[in-house]
């Protein structure tokens, strides 16, 4: 039997269907592997190859754009925005336009090309979320940007353009719609209730058990309730905070834990699969410190499934959370 | 330069980046083609191989399940939603379901398994448009449905299981959240205004004309001023009506000649790419008359600049619609 479910967020509902049962590795039809490449420009010892860093963390120390680097930011050498110049709102008609300002970095998670985000040890994954943490914290002091968009693109059919691990950042002058909708269901949840719901579903999820990944101290990793794609996982902060960049040590490293705990029960289960990982955090300049909650989604892209949603809006699932989580608590 | 746009329905805001301009066919690089096959379900003569068929036109007339149609529509075999029950709705602490009521129906579009929408006679697309209709104002007639999702996903990129040329319906107990932010910002709209919003944007565009791609006396196709995905086109009547099962039979056929078109300038300028075709009409049981403005949108898949928004929720478009449509008007 199918079932329509609600996104207590959102209020987005999705088909999850269980006719026809399948097996995990039946998803993933383009497994991501690093192979070794004559040049990559992110590779340790072609700094020059990038445009100049915004941030790197030297171990002992060295001159910027020089080799001995673990984690490295650069600006996006093709980027979609552009970091000069002032932010001019136009008017036609019933349009409404603005100049592309704004901040595209790429960050570098490794020197080395053959490592992956889930195959760093947790120490390099915590420095990548440090980095993260370091240039949302300084692009913030930039008065004409609203909201960061931090997210990781893993493999071709995911959206990333080199196989080098890394991820990407983009400040932005406004608020994206997805972000305003879970800001806004926060928020009514809130004027209901007088409580997160996040901290509402962590405490729900945590007592139930059937959706849950994994478990921390401070962080949990759940299938969503009314999960858009198979497989897709959220990592929650215990914690109640609006801003990624507000969260202490104890939960960066946890974090990072967990991370690394997830993909590799996803690469194990879903034969590495390319992925999106998303850090969702709250937009600069609102008072969302009592009802938002930040957190990363990690969404595997399973292309036998992929297709549908992108036309009609509208996702059909045919994967139940308690099943996905199942099958990675299995992958242990 | 880059440039934010904000779609005036939904408030999404977009990048439009023009960087680096591409050739049209540097996009796809999974071009669709019609291949003999030894044996298709959906293929004349093979009527016993789908479930039985709830719509059928035979201009010679014959038996159901018999061989002679020129258009069938078959429940589909694995439905995502079962048509059989009652919609009950649950609730699960903060989590809310319902149960997976609706209709999941298979248009197939030519019994001919080497013909596509692109290729077939106009009077054959009429055909097609035809039995969508007749299938909304059927279903329609049952109360458990909000909505009817009608759509086409073209070739295995955009989620296609079977290359048969056929589209597919969906009836559901809710309205999807697609529907509803385009209603509700329609209706936004007409709350200050007194207009539609659909129809202010036709006066506009076509006054403007650098993002029409086509005009006939009833159909306006349009590159959107804030498109999501490059080369997205919607096909807008000119006559102001909510819903598409109340367009009239002028209505109906010069949408036949605009989605031959358009597809025919697709298949041309962008080789033969897979594509979603999405008919967009509004919710069941609302006063929608006055605002909302049934359409068709066309957005082909190509797979090079896929990816990034379906992590991020954030949508950036390498190319800029007047440059689409120009694409587009070249490629008669």
């Amino acid at each position: 039997m199918s079932e329509l479910r609600k996104d207590p967020i959102t209020g987005r509902w999705v088909i999850i269907t269980t006719e026809g049962q399948k097996r995990p590795s039946d998803f993933c039809i383009e497994p991501t592997e690093q192979k070794p490449t004559q040049f990559c420009p992110l590779c340790g010892g072609n700094e020059d190859k990038t445009p100049s860093e915004v941030l790197a963390y030297r171990q002992n120390g060295g001159a910027p754009n020089s080799p001995g680097w673990d984690v490295r930011v650069v600006p996006n050498r093709v980027p979609a925005l552009q970091v000069e110049g002032s932010v001019e709102r136009h008017g036609d008609g019933v349009f409404d336009r603005m100049s592309g300002i704004g901040a595209d970095e790429v960050i570098i998670e490794t020197p080395d090309h053959m490592q992956t985000l889930a195959t760093l040890p947790e120490s390099a994954i915590a420095k990548v979320l440090w980095a993260f943490h370091d240039r949302v914290v300084d692009l913030k002091q930039d008065r004409r940007f609203q909201s960061i968009l931090v997210f990781k693109n893993h493999g071709a059919a995911a959206g990333a353009a080199l196989d080098h691990s890394h991820s990407q950042l983009i400040a932005l002058p406004i608020v994206p719609r997805h972000v305003r909708e879970e800001v806004d269901g926060a928020h009514q949840h809130y004027q209901v209730k007088d409580r997160c719901i996040f901290c509402d579903i962590i405490d729900q999820e945590v007592r139930g058990e059937e959706r849950v990944v994994g478990e921390s101290a401070d962080v949990v990793a759940l299938a969503p309730y009314a999960p858009r794609f198979p497989f897709e996982t959220w990592l929650l902060p215990r914690h109640h905070r609006a801003f990624f960049e507000d969260a202490p040590r104890q939960d960066i490293e946890s974090l990072s834990r967990s991370i690394k705990d997830v993909l590799q029960r996803m690469n194990r289960a879903l034969l590495m699969p390319p992925y999106n990982l998303v850090i969702h955090s709250s937009p600069f300049y609102e008072s969302t410190g009592e009802f938002y909650h930040w957190h990363v989604e990690i969404i595997p892209i399973l292309t036998k499934v992929a297709g549908f949603e992108r036309g009609s809006g509208f996702h059909i699932n045919p994967v139940a959370p308690e099943e996905a989580a199942k099958v990675f608590r299995t992958y242990s």
